[in-house]
This record gives structure tokens, C-alpha cells and sequence, in this order.
């Protein structure tokens, strides 16, 4: 199986006409005068982010959407992709074909085209690196930072689906781990309302940490208001579990308190869990008002 | 090692002020409207690639090499990088320290600064990533497709001086394998005189195919026009295995004739090398005009 053949057959009709049948050297990109480009770049890795047996199809997914939850945390439409795959030497032309049915559905869920990409193969595991690449209104980009004292804390969706779907397959929740629903058009929605923007990736606590961090800010959480799933309980999951977790793909945000009511105007599905407030790192209190102790913050990159 | 500490060791130093510090889920990018951008992602690995035994310094300018000779060959100026490493599990902070060195050289070599990227681990060899992004006048990108029967073909350089460093560490070019020279400038004097152009990677009748492939056309080569180091007689090294051996990340491109003589008024470190023909395909002549038969015609992907 030779690189330009698979190029042609898979991905040369995923192409957007910037990626020039995806034959040449580059790509060419003509951005708006009005817009930013937002750019991230992310990689998955067979047995690290992904199990050996899972369906192609699912790992296209996630790839994408792990992509495309960091552009919506900045409030960006995506784009345009650029994909590189690192496949073991031997690899089926099969599971290109499966990879490139699921990239193709992911797109058309997320939105955006390829751009262009690179294959090579090796001694090893898969492992696939994409690039995407989104669009803002220029000067409207949600940061991590921004974040004040006296700002309200929201998350959308519920913590720990992801979590449950993987540990729990039996549970109606393993299409969520499979297959991330990144909160694009929130992301959007909260351009000029959010002083303060993250995906939740490496769990709730640890991505809270990275507002509070960038922003300068402490940030209290209080663990009663944290949408969970409600099966975790008869499941014997500990609450604490799951807001450390990860792969949830929500957004978690800051709103000043002069812009709470405008977000509660748009009816979003997002729920307050807590408050901005001085000093460093992130508190979670239990009803009772105590800090709940966290044997870990959230994934650790690696 | 976390990765956010390394991130912020290493990589923060070497950001673009759009890298947001590299703190945030992704970068933003403010465009300018009367440029488009050029956008390339390539993947370099141990064992494939490069040496276990490559230095750290070299294997950085080595990704950011290729990487860029894929901008200099549509003619643009590299303006940013988004860098996805995959280190074996246990790296030293040493390789990273002595890598993120070799790419900031690399940067202020070639240009260009670090817009982000992701940082992973897993037991396995070093996969390395980089997606480079550069920018052109509008509508002045070079392309592999383009050329016209008539045109006249160059290359720039030598041909084959990466692939004697390799084989023959002793002779004076292995740096010319370890730390390619894209040919940023050339690229952006090409523009508007060159008809296509690709970068020689794969090797010089692969890349010269490229062209013809795209465009249409067949090339015919004469290969004692073909500049080749001096030494590679002594050596007994074919001049075959040097027109076919890739790494040189010279430039090869048409001319329309009517263009030729503004090429030859900037005085370009090029040589006319063969010409565009009607029909399909690469074909290497030798001095008596006689087809020269080639075992190969370049690096097969993977």
C-alpha cells in the first residue's frame, strides 16, 4: 500500500479546494479580513488514548473531536483539517478505508474539510496527529484566561458520561466515550457573555485548575451542583470520580455577574457550580461545606 | 515529567504572542488580507527517519526542515509552527531541553515561531510532528501543477549531497543530511516566473514526476546536466542512486521560455536540467540519448 494510492482512494475526496486534491507540496488557506484563525493540534495514540480493538471508525471520531472541542472552548467554527497518521508497518488497507468513512461522517457532524496531511508507517502503534484549524469574529476569542473574582462558574452537559460509557459499557453511555459531541455552536453562543473558556478533557477539577491558573483566580466548586449522571450512584461511583475523569468534551466557563442574566436568556444547557473568587487553584466543597480531599486532579498528559 | 511543566520549561520561550503563551486549548492567528496561507504537516520518525543515535539539536532542525522546504517549494515565508511530540515513555527532560535548543535555532534559521502544539508519551519510539504555516502574496502560490509543454526545467543546488552525508559520514556533507537548507528564498524569487515547482524530497525524478503527474505533462531530464557532487565518482556511488536518493530539499521547477531570461537576470544558484514534453512520466537521458534505465525512482513512502 503505497501513500499516494491511499491518498487518492480515502481522503482526495474529503478535500476542501484549498487542499488541491491534496498533490502538492502544501495547502492554501484565503482567510476572511474579518476573522482569526484558531489553530490546535492534538494526537491520539493506540493503548494510550484509544483501546487496540476499537473500531476505526470511532478513532476518527475522537480525533476529531478532540480537535474540535479545543477550537469550540475558544468559540471558533471549524474549519479545515490537516491530518498526519503514523500507522503500523502492515496496516490493512481496510482500516483506511474504515478511518476515512468515519472522518468523512465526523466532518459532516462537526463541520470543516481537509486540508492536506502526511502518512508514514512503522515498527509500532497508531499514532494520529490532527491539526484543525477554525474561525472567530477577530477579537472575539474565548480564552482560558479572563476569568475575575465575583464571576459565576457554568458547565454544560453532565460530568462523567464519558467515564461511565468506558468503565461501564453496558451503560447507554459508551457511544459518549466513543464518539465526543464537542459543544461547538455553545462555544459560539458564549462569544461575549463567558469572560473565561475551557473544554473539559482532563477532567473537571484539573480544567477549572487551568482558568483559575491562566486567569490568576481561585476557583470554588460546589459538588452538589455538578450535573452527574444519575446511574453512578446505584453504580457505586464516587462523585469524586467523575468530576476528575475526563473526555467529557463540555465546556466549562466564567460569566461576570452583569452577564448571567443574558446567558440565561439564551436557555443553554448549562448548569452554575460554582464562583470565581481570590487567591490560587481550585476548591470542590460537599454540602456540608468542607473541601473534599481529591486523591487526583484529572489526567495526567502522557 | 509532566507535560505541562516541559511545555512551559521549554516551549513557552519559543512562542509566537498568537501561542497565547502555549497556556491555552488552542492559537490564534490574525491573518492579512492580501495574503493567503500555506499550510503542510509532515511526520518524522526513529528508525524511519532518523538514527536513534541522531542528536536532539538535529532531529529538530531536521522536522522543522522538511516541513518547511514544503513552504519554500509554493514560495512562501514560514510565520508559524504547531508541534505534536510522541516521546518514549521515560524520556529524559534532556532530550526535550537539547531538542526545543535545535528548535529554536532552526526558527531563527529558517523563521517562523511556535504557535502550539500536544505532548504525549507511550512505549514506543519518538513520533514527531510538526504542521508548519506560512504565507504568500494572493494568488502568487507556487504549484506542483502548472507546467507547459515547452518549458524549460531547473534544480537548484546539487543533487544528491544529503544522500553522500549519509552514506559516507566522513565526506564534507553530513551536515547536509542532518540539517537541511530549505530554499526559503529562492522559492519567493520563483513567484511569478516559475510555471511549478516541488521541493526535492522523495528524490529528484519522483519530485520531477510530481510535477508531470499534476500538470499533465512528461519531463525529459539530459543526466549530465544534472549538477552532482564531485566527489561521488571517486566514491563509486552511480549517478542513478544519487538522482533517485531524495533528502536534498533543493527545488526543482518549469520555466515557460518566454520567462527564462528574467530567471537567468537574478542569478539564481540554479541549472537547467531537461525540458517539458508532451505525454506522461519521467525520462533520464543519458549522453548518448539513450533512456537510462533506474532500479527505483525515489523514497517510497512509509
Amino acid at each position: 500500500m503505497e501513500e499516494f494510492d491511499a491518498i487518492a482512494r480515502y481522503f482526495a475526496p474529503l478535500a476542501s479546494p484549498g487542499g488541491l486534491g491534496l498533490q502538492d507540496d502544501a495547502a492554501l488557506l484565503s482567510p476572511s479580513s474579518d476573522k482569526e484563525l484558531v489553530l490546535t493540534t492534538d494526537t491520539i495514540i493506540e493503548s494510550v488514548h484509544f483501546l487496540p480493538d476499537t473500531a476505526p471508525e470511532d478513532i476518527a471520531w475522537k480525533l476529531l473531536g478532540v480537535n474540535v472541542s479545543d477550537l469550540a472552548a475558544m468559540g471558533a467554527m471549524p474549519l479545515h483539517y490537516l491530518l498526519a497518521l503514523t500507522l503500523p508497518r502492515g496496516s490493512k488497507e481496510n482500516w483506511l478505508q474504515r478511518f476515512s468513512t468515519g472522518l468523512k461522517d465526523g466532518m459532516v457532524a462537526y463541520g470543516g474539510s481537509l486540508l492536506g496531511g502526511d502518512t508514514t508507517s512503522h515498527n509500532g502503534a497508531f499514532v494520529l496527529t490532527l491539526t484543525a484549524i477554525g474561525e472567530v469574529p477577530r477579537g472575539q476569542a474565548l480564552q482560558r484566561k479572563g476569568a475575575a473574582v465575583g464571576d459565576a462558574v457554568f458547565v454544560s452537559g453532565i460530568i462523567g458520561e464519558s467515564y461511565l460509557g468506558l468503565n461501564h459499557p453496558t451503560s447507554p453511555y459508551l457511544q459518549r466515550y466513543l464518539r465526543p459531541t464537542p459543544r461547538i455552536a455553545l462555544g459560539q453562543a458564549l462569544r461575549g457573555i463567558a469572560s473565561a473558556c475551557a473544554d473539559v478533557s482532563d477532567g473537571l477539577v484539573a480544567d477549572v485548575g487551568h482558568i483559575a491558573c491562566a486567569s490568576g483566580v481561585s476557583i470554588s466548586l460546589n459538588l452538589q451542583e455538578i450535573p452527574l449522571p444519575v446511574e453512578a450512584k446505584a453504580l457505586g461511583i464516587p462523585a469524586t470520580d467523575l468530576i476528575t475523569a475526563g473526555d467529557d468534551y463540555e465546556l466549562v466557563f466564567t460569566v461576570p455577574s452583569s452577564r448571567v442574566a443574558a446567558l440565561e436568556a439564551k436557555q443553554l444547557p448549562v448548569t452554575r457550580i460554582g464562583a470565581v473568587v481570590a487567591g490560587s487553584g481550585v476548591t470542590v466543597y460537599d454540602t456540608a461545606g468542607q473541601p473534599v480531599i481529591l486523591a487526583k486532579k484529572g489526567w495526567v498528559h502522557g
